[in-house]
């Protein structure tokens, strides 16, 4: 009886830190929609609510890492159950780190706002941040409800993801190569570009920490395209 | 006694782990010296040996997660103990990160090495990427030893990383705008140069994890720079 009470007991926290990354999920699935249209309509306002906003995102990563570390010692966790509980910790890094990627795309929009425009870049980025943010969405969809089938077409989804930067980094070097003055707004937008890449890249890895709580091994998929990266003259991880 | 005991086994499985963490992280300083040394010689052998070693890096990592939940499953760490064990899981997927920017500026070797050279470059960016090594080094070490000034010394190094990252990235534009067939080497470059001062910020959040595991609070610095971050219209972190 005792251990049947331990262990659900141990599913309600695990199930009130899962709320807690919804929540968080929720809030960095603004900060990404939201940094990329005050990117395209030159809207500083909303940027630097992104900006701000950030401080939240960051505080409830504390606040559930506080609380993931409160449960092991409270409920010392075995086995699966402790994966469970490190994989929030895992997936609520995932969900800062992409959350400063959108905070950063918004302090961008500040200095952009000062320099000459780029024709139907900024547009390109927010169709890029748009997928992403959809990406991060079934991510975590795909966490709570432990679909492992979901959560390998979100790896999938990926690449499309890194077709789209690909097709950005080449537009910015033609852009470069027409006119100087392109160069400094170009060097910023390949940035914002390079940071949904990889916010896309995060998406991934928590689609992959799914693959592993569910199947209890991380999918080929993540170690084959590791191998492809930087390869190509012009594209590259990290 | 028994708790006496399980304490004392507990320090020696943390110091077990700890001295795992020590050998990626010297793993990870050969990777960041060889990878740049590797640019600045053209070196196509060196590195293609920095990428196969990304592998042995990531394993350890692996191994290191295992081993952090196995003594968090066994021993049931409480308080200070269980922050010491979650900080073992934080060091070890910082050092995989600089693992893999150190493995990325190695595959930029080789799509470099058909670009045209870009004067004095290389050796700047080896010489960042031997600062970053250093503070490092020093962090791992005021890790073991927990010794919260050191790691605040590392913290405030992070500065002149920046600044030999600022420096370059003017240069690049120069360069860039002097001749557009610099665009193209110049934008490798920068990517380096920029995952080089990521790898500072990582080596950062190393160091604010002693501070946090010595003090039980993360330092302000940390804070501040946050907020000074992208604000300059030619710099940006993330």
């Amino acid at each position: 009886m005792s251990t049947l009470h331990i262990s659900s007991a141990f599913d309600r926290d695990l199930e009130a830190i899962q709320a807690q990354i919804m929540k968080m999920g929720g809030m960095v699935e603004a900060a990404i929609l939201d940094a990329a249209k005050s990117l395209e309509t030159r809207d500083l306002e909303l940027a630097e609510q992104v900006r701000a906003g950030d401080k939240a995102i960051d505080k409830l990563e504390e606040t559930i890492n506080e609380e993931a570390a409160r449960v092991i010692a409270l409920r010392a966790p075995t086995a699966i159950d402790l994966r469970l509980i490190l994989s929030v910790i895992k997936i609520s890094a995932a969900l800062e780190r992409i959350g400063d990627y959108a905070k950063n795309m918004a302090k961008r929009t500040s200095v952009l706002a000062d320099l000459p425009e780029v024709q139907g870049s900024q547009t390109a980025l927010r169709r890029m941040a748009r997928e992403v943010q959809g990406m991060l969405k079934d991510a975590l969809d795909c966490y709570v409800q432990r679909d492992a089938a979901l959560a390998m077409k979100v790896i999938a989804q990926d690449a499309d993801v890194d077709q789209m930067y690909n097709a950005l980094f080449r537009e910015f070097l033609t852009f470069m190569m027409e006119d100087p003055r392109n160069i400094t707004p170009c060097m910023h937008l390949h940035f914002i570009a390079k940071n949904t890449e990889r916010m896309g890249d995060l998406v991934t890895n928590i689609a992959e920490q799914v693959v592993y709580l569910v199947t209890g091994e991380t999918p080929d998929e993540a170690r084959q395209k590791e191998d492809r990266s930087s390869t190509d003259s012009s594209i590259s991880k990290v």
